[in-house]
């Protein structure tokens, strides 16, 4: 992986500089990273990122180029320079496991250590969980919607071309069954998948030349697209090439809800009743819902999913919350809190509980505000660490973030599994000491009004 | 840079491993990358990509790691793994040259050889026009919207890593005046800014600590960041600690347009007339037209430019418009379409004309079918050559496109500058080789009903 140093903000830069000077720069401090708000409408949204977030920590070095770039423009005296020459991030980071759910002001991660190394991480870390969380929280809806059916990912084209990769990744953990994109089956090990296109049959002179081509490389079990020219004339040519046998047909365009149950009957009717039918055409989970009743035996997902269906961003913000008064390494930290109009952040480290009742269904997002979460036996504390001492201890296979995605899914309440407009599934609830609400920050299944 | 070729959807290599089994993988063809519509509401639209597409396409090469991945797979057999071996581009693409403007069906691109060398790069292309095109579409939008003032883009973090430096480098073409992105001022060499956060403030135990820190580093000329606690008093310490002298400052909070008048005000009233306003805090082209009478100097834009205010994918398409009928080098291209319901496509090449009035504004989008269209002297021809026989020739530095954007924005006619909801600022028309529209894809500033 080439390096991940400069996929940051100037301005992280001049404020570690002017702290350089200032002699505050290795003061400790904890950041958190957290979504002030759930999109309007959204019950719940799912962590993606992490496993992308402890590779790209791993690749954040400033090599010679880097340092020569930065010298050049004036960013770096020698004394910045010399110290960025040498980043390794030695701090600690928690936070919530891959594939989970978070909801408003959810920690999503807590990281800890000098100010320089801790403030330097925040640009990387934001676009890294502000794009693979939106993308899995769209997808996660999808996945309800679809009620079993695979879905294929196929919105690389829409989307910029390695943000594609990461899409496939974030949409496979909520539970996507495939990717279009070979470099997600590289990168990842997600499953590819993938037949022809329109033009693929336009290169023939006829729709059943196309048909018998990819019948003798791809097998009778593969797809054939049938909406280049006339679809009932393309299906009948399909079920009479492979004597009914046709693994799957797919329909891209016009009305898929009547379309597919008129196609359905004229595959039965030519004794292809076990052919499925796959279908694609700006789907989103809207319109995944709609289909629920409809014979469709799977789903090919792209623009909605890429660009998080709506909300192509999560609004994750990285803030400071606490830190130590001194340069001491073994001073305490005090929380602190910014007060600007409508984005002030609430202090100090936090702790998380997710509440589960006897029936295994989440009741609640428990924040301990410098305290962890008082627990019953059916409860479970959401973060885990991911870098000890700079060490790096939170890599884990994919499927367990896909699996995790499944479990933690199975929690929610049925209003939260809604796909039109809804409430935030589980309220979340700040907590002191004492196990009380915290007075001004209690949150009703919505962001307070101060968060 | 490291190879793009597995950015590529897995259909790509089924359709051309069945091509080649079937004899036609090598018939000339040419496809078109267009846009069908543009996003509701906007009047145009931007290219950007163009010099990453290239780039890309210098690098679309198949190694020894890409080939194992794909024959581990299944995806390629023998004679397809071979080929790909050996794939280097080799047929011609014209294009719109980057920073032009587009509307509905431009064939922004169009790519021209055998079947399976041009259908191969489908995808890689589409993410990269789709991705940077959406971008700068918003941008200049916004560069409209703020009249001369300059623009800061700032949204790195509210986008996939990568897909940040993209996008610093496709506002600057529509006009922003720099980019917080590290990586874009390498990459790209677009100039870079950014001064302090609300953390820095934080980190020290006074505000007037933190501003002495940031005013010893950066000097008076820096941006101080004033709503970390208490505007007015931040205002008044930091005009006190620089007599007045200081460059200017930061509201990231509040309701703007009332915020900086009183704001102004109380610089004024402080001696500190010179000092500049610069706003940011979820800004878009709306607000920033909101804010033209208010004395704000500078803006900082994020979220919504990466995201392309509100339209994240430009929807564009790639599709096969002719192809030969044999394998022939040299046997003549027909015209060729799908008839998908609402996903036609119109067939053959293309060849466009900005019909550009003695005004020097801009009249209508002639696209001709199969034909140059004819042109007055005003008139000026949009596309250029960009691969001439495998070698790519439309390279240039990134500056051109920045200005050929401002030339491009002056033909515009005055409704095609408004941000609120408008239509197409020119119509589309598809001309035939009589130079008369064509019947059934006349436009008249609106997408036809079967584009």
């Amino acid at each position: 992986m080439t390096s991940t140093a400069l996929l940051t903000d100037m301005y992280e830069l001049t404020m570690i500089k002017a702290a350089m000077h200032a002699g505050t720069a290795f003061r400790r401090c904890t950041f958190e990273l957290f979504p002030r708000r759930l999109p309007p409408g959204r019950s719940y949204g799912v962590v993606a990122g992490t496993g992308r977030a402890l590779e790209a920590l791993r690749a954040f070095r400033f090599g010679d180029e880097e340092l020569a770039f930065l010298r050049a423009n004036g960013i770096t005296d020698p004394e910045l320079g010399a110290w960025l020459a040498d980043y390794r991030f030695s701090g600690n980071i928690r936070g919530y496991a891959e594939g989970d759910l978070f909801f408003s002001g959810s920690p999503i991660m807590v990281v800890e250590g000098s100010f320089a190394e801790v403030v330097l991480l925040e640009t990387l870390l934001l676009s890294i969980f502000n794009h693979d969380s939106a993308v899995a929280s769209a997808a996660s809806r999808m996945t309800l919607a679809a009620e079993g059916r695979p879905i294929i990912e196929m919105g690389g084209r829409r989307t910029h071309e390695q943000a594609s990769v990461a899409s496939a990744r974030a949409a496979w953990i909520a539970g996507f069954g495939s990717s279009a994109c070979l470099e997600a089956g590289r990168s990842w090990g997600i499953p590819v998948s993938g037949t022809a296109a329109h033009a693929f049959t336009m290169l023939f002179d006829t729709e059943e030349e196309a048909f018998r081509a990819q019948l003798a490389a791809q097998g009778e079990s593969t797809t054939l697209l049938v909406d280049t020219y006339d679809v009932d004339e393309a299906i009948r040519t399909a079920v009479r090439l492979t004597e009914g046998r046709l693994g799957a047909i797919r329909i891209d365009s016009g009305d898929l809800s009547t379309e597919v149950r008129r196609v359905r009957k004229l595959l039965d009717s030519l004794g292809a009743t076990s052919t499925r039918i796959i279908v694609t055409n700006d789907l989103d989970e809207y319109q995944i819902a709609a289909l629920r009743g409809a014979p469709v035996d799977g789903f090919g997902v792209g623009t909605s999913v890429v660009t998080g269906s709506g909300h192509p961003t999560c609004g994750m913000v990285y803030k400071m919350v606490s830190r130590a008064d001194s340069d001491d390494r073994s001073a305490p930290q005090s929380p602190v809190s910014k007060k600007s109009k409508d984005k002030s952040t609430i202090g100090g480290q936090k702790f998380v509980l997710r509440e589960i009742g006897d029936d295994g269904i989440a009741t609640a997002e428990v924040i301990g505000v410098g305290v962890t979460p008082r627990s019953d036996s059916n409860d479970r504390m959401v973060m885990v660490d991911l870098v000890r001492d700079g060490q790096i201890v939170g890599t884990e296979p994919l499927s367990e973030a896909r699996a995790r995605h499944e479990r933690a899914i199975a929690e929610l309440p049925l209003p939260g599994r809604k796909i039109s407009r809804a409430e935030q599934a589980i309220p979340t609830v700040f907590v002191d000491e004492t196990g009380r609400p915290v007075d001004n920050v209690y949150v009703a299944g919505k962001p307070p009004a101060n968060l």
